[in-house]
């Protein structure tokens, strides 16, 4: 096989870049193919491509002389966490040099009083809410992985407190990036509100490495709330629970968290979990409040349950029952898993104006039914956001294509209700060929400013951008 | 006097692009003089510019011809809305076309269930809440004047409710602008959350009209609460306020509005409207909930202001003795003016960490002094957003002098503590010096989009960059 002088350009390139690197971080640069396998494998059905080396970087400055050789070779840069991203976002399908930030896993400063922290991208979530807890502090996104703050922050990741508390578009109050020239930029100062100039916070939150490579974030953080009452409740269909969902926000309810599981779900849940639960559309709630505050949340609730004919509304506020309802509810994919052995599973996500919720809920469903295909639906109800658990055989060609034909449907189904194909996933390499008939000319805005930035496009080239 | 080439042909261009736009627009362009002051004219000490003229548009449609033939001859266009503005965001240097967006004032729909709306941007915040209170819906973002909410995206507003319902930038869900190109963008769908490529809503909300045009917004509402308590409460110090106001938000009381007013302006307040009111360091507050929830909420504060030797808490729930308390707030402006008789007023903003908050509001008052300034101080506490309102007889060099510097130091000293040189106003003409202290290498990047979206730099020119 002769290569092509392109090829061999590139090579060249990338010798001298990882050479030069050497030399900056020593044996903290690796080429084993493990080290690459690993790195350019997330969680998707998608094989992944590795990168031609992997970077374990320190700090902000060895990111910065990282960047600065990769922008001399023109070599792409892969900012990796924890691998936990759906949607393609860490493989490296043009190669290039991984940068590894589980090393940058220090929390810099805890503000108690301004409620916020500074931390380095490589703490997880898990790991920071132990770190603050002593201080009546809690970090409340929780999109299931115990992913790293990076990523989040990359991903613009939400999860099941999203409905009180927001995404990470919302609970980021600034970070530092590297970007492809090799600044290093702050977005913002840590005041809570600003209108100096253009929101450079919000760019780089979701821009899923494709400017720059997050460095540090600075973080809102909440108080513990006094109490927590947590419960399930079963709906005789998919839109009364979300009808009941809807009138609690209706209502100023200021609900915690509001997860839909189908029936589907249910029976996974029972066999895997014992759970005993009845195998109906359900909601998962909970509401943080005072203790008088959360108890009235409760019985309002309940209340709005009756009358729409669900029920009973089985709740707890200690914490051993709470933590077991939501450890169901996290284990909910293995437990979906369990009931297909032997394939490979992929999450797939899409969210649409709550009153489209239920509409696009069932037709999903009747689509799953129609062409034969398994998959569980859960959905954050309250956001209008929901997934879809698939299973496929990879060596299925026609499973692959009923699986890739779904996928399609599922997205313009979204889009046509004036909702997004992805509320909370992530455009990766996944969904490129979804940006255009969701933003139409905005792509060219988005292209303008990802050229205008990243000229020679190293920025995890092949992401987000058609 | 004679003219030199460039301003002969910049005039020939504006007469082309003038020509041009009659066509379109008919009579719905004037270059009268009173017309063309009264648009390049805000409510700040600065003279401004007039533009040469100023075009009614009444859709989108017609905005995109007018920036397509802006664009075609090189000639700025500056939107206009209420001209509430206070940092010279809607004056014209360079000249050119003031699109005054009045006509676009319709509600396009209500979407009750989604909790959102779409309008055009010449809807005020008064006449938004008067079209939706049957439905029982509100939109929270009170920045004072009843202004456009076009403008107040523009400039990502904010005011009193920021502390429970956050910003412009939190409540705008997507919305459409024509950009420099005369491309008509959309920047995202109605769904409440997406993570499916950059956030170009957050991009528009705060650019002050530096990269396009808003046409129309769609906005997050929300549920009028069952119940609204409002009250007076002083304290010993400014200090003892803040650390009230800090209080209430580490215990999670999701207090609606949290006013530090200090006691120059109490004394405003009592000889402009009668009000009977210590005259100490005084927090208006207002809690949001159920019956039973308002209740706690006023119950906890009470305790807290009286653990911080502040008191008595005066507070009621019935709506006239509520709006009374918040027109004196809101009337504070011209309390204070009739204090300084005949002089010019300029509100200016700085927010902080609000840790920081009582130190920097206690040293900008000793700086006040000082310098022999009278300057009350109104603050967002809860946000450590605060105003300073100042007056000045422009004639008088020595006190503009003075009052430059004041606002120099000022700046400075909330940048110096990790604040920003502006929480609501925007940078406009008048905060450009600041942004390089605020954003070091990041107004690079802020220069890079600009110049990449609108290279011709037609957009509202001499704005928000130094």
């Amino acid at each position: 096989m002769t290569m092509s002088v392109q090829t061999v350009e590139r090579r060249n390139s990338v010798s001298q870049a990882i050479a030069e690197i050497t030399e900056v971080l020593g044996d903290r640069i690796s080429t084993s193919q493990a080290v690459r396998d690993q790195h350019g494998k997330d969680t998707t059905w998608n094989p992944g491509h590795a990168p031609d080396a992997v970077a374990f970087v320190d700090n902000t400055e060895e990111v910065q002389k990282v960047v600065q050789i990769c922008s001399r070779y023109a070599v792409p840069v892969v900012a990796y966490g924890t691998g936990t991203s759906l949607e393609g976002h860490i493989t490296c399908p043009h190669g290039g040099i991984s940068i590894d930030m589980n090393n940058m896993n220090q929390v810099l400063e805890v503000n108690p009083q301004d409620f916020d922290v500074r931390v380095q991208p490589g703490v997880t979530r898990k790991q920071l809410n132990e770190y603050i807890r002593d201080q009546g502090l809690f970090f409340p996104i929780d999109p299931g992985a115990d992913a790293s703050l990076g990523g989040m922050t990359a991903t613009r990741a939400s999860g099941t407190n999203a409905v009180r508390y927001g995404t990470m578009r919302d609970n980021v109050l600034s970070l530092t990036a590297v970007m492809a020239n090799g600044e290093i930029v702050r977005t913002a100062r840590r005041a809570k509100k600003s209108s100096a100039g253009y929101d450079l916070t919000r760019l780089m939150v979701g821009s899923e490495g494709t400017l720059g490579v997050i460095t540090e974030i600075c973080l809102k953080l909440h108080g513990i709330p006094e109490s927590i009452a947590a419960g399930v409740c079963p709906f005789p269909s998919i839109e009364a629970a979300c009808n009941a969902a809807i009138t609690c926000i209706q209502m100023g309810i200021p609900i915690a968290r509001v997860e839909l599981v189908d029936a589907e779900n249910l029976r996974a849940f029972n066999a895997y979990s014992n759970l005993g639960l009845k195998e109906e559309p359900t909601l998962f709630v909970e509401f943080h409040g005072s203790e008088a505050g959360a108890r009235e949340q409760v019985d309002t609730f309940a209340a709005i349950a009756d009358e729409l004919g669900g029920g009973p509304f089985d709740w707890a506020t200690n914490e051993e029952d709470r933590l077991k309802l939501w450890q169901a509810r996290h284990d909910g994919y293995w437990a979906i898993k369990s009931m297909v052995p032997g394939k490979e599973s992929l999450g797939t996500d899409v969210c649409v104006p709550i009153s489209r919720l239920a509409e696009c809920v069932e037709e999903t469903r009747l689509d799953l039914e129609k062409h034969g295909l398994y998959g569980p639906i859960l959905g954050h109800v309250g956001d209008g956001n929901f997934h879809v658990v698939l299973f496929c055989d990879r060596n299925d060609a026609a499973e692959v294509k009923a699986t890739e034909e779904f996928l399609y449907r599922l997205a313009m189904r979204a889009i046509a209700m004036d909702g997004t194909c992805t509320g909370e996933h992530g455009i990766g390499s996944g969904k490129r060929k979804f940006l255009e008939a969701e933003h139409g000319p905005g792509v060219a805005v988005m292209r303008t400013i990802k050229q205008a930035l990243d000229p020679k496009n190293i920025m995890n080239p092949g992401k987000i951008l058609p």
